[in-house]
């Protein structure tokens, strides 16, 4: 899918706004909510998006809603580092399908790193274990201040 | 160096902001400041920073500061984006060297994409050529709404 298109309801992670699929939840405020990438790229990645958008990237987002979402964006990522000490953080955000994007709803990535530990591949060690995902929710959520 | 640490006044980014530095600058407001990056990862590969801030990474940053800094994001990509026509745009921001950051001064990158490119490795290609980023510059700031 290009950077053009309608925003598609259907998208998984519409579903997990209406509650009508699982994920491990981390925070969730009035315009923001965060959950466990199940394709991890490293142990922690989260995917914050939000909650009141049909946005299906930055550039179509309303402006009024992006300082709520990088504000939550900042918290998470505050909270990750608590939690998981890692020795960096990398925050990235895809438009388009040649940049990497495969879900159209606007999200964030925060995905921590530790040194000499090479970023895994998108999906490419499959689904990661719900049990584990639900653990480091608990242990993010914990430190979100 | 890691995520922790104190700002360095004398690091690239702050010596451009001074105007000790050169840059192709490409938009600029109260709060923020963009311009090419100098080892492009992809054609129009744009940087945009806080003016006013001594944060080395999003983590650090004072909340107050990212609001206008993301809308400054958003505007320049989507001039990026009428400039040039890219397939997609990858928007990123790395906290800590295991991250992928080499300047510690905050900064978000906004990199183009096109179908079946492959993205550049940072540096790998040496120093773009001044003229050809100025008139990249030239072009993107045109289309700043």
């Amino acid at each position: 899918m290009s950077l053009e298109g309608a925003y598609d309801p259907g998208n998984i992670f519409a579903k997990i706004l209406r509650g009508d699929a699982p994920c491990a939840r981390v925070f969730e405020d009035d315009h923001a909510f965060a959950f466990m990438d199940v394709f991890p790229q490293s142990r922690g990645h989260t995917l914050v998006i939000p909650k009141h958008s049909e946005a299906r990237n930055l550039l179509d987002e309303d402006p009024a809603r992006l300082a709520p979402l990088i504000l939550a964006v900042q918290r998470v990522a505050r909270a990750v580092r608590a939690a998981l000490s890692p020795d960096g953080l990398v925050v990235t955000q895809f438009n388009g399908a040649p940049a990497g994007q495969t879900v159209y709803h606007l999200h964030f990535h925060i995905i921590p790193r530790w040194e000499a530990a090479p970023l895994g591949r998108h999906a490419a060690g499959g689904m990661a274990n719900p049990d584990e995902l639900a653990e480091l929710a608990r242990l993010i959520a914990a430190k979100i201040s």
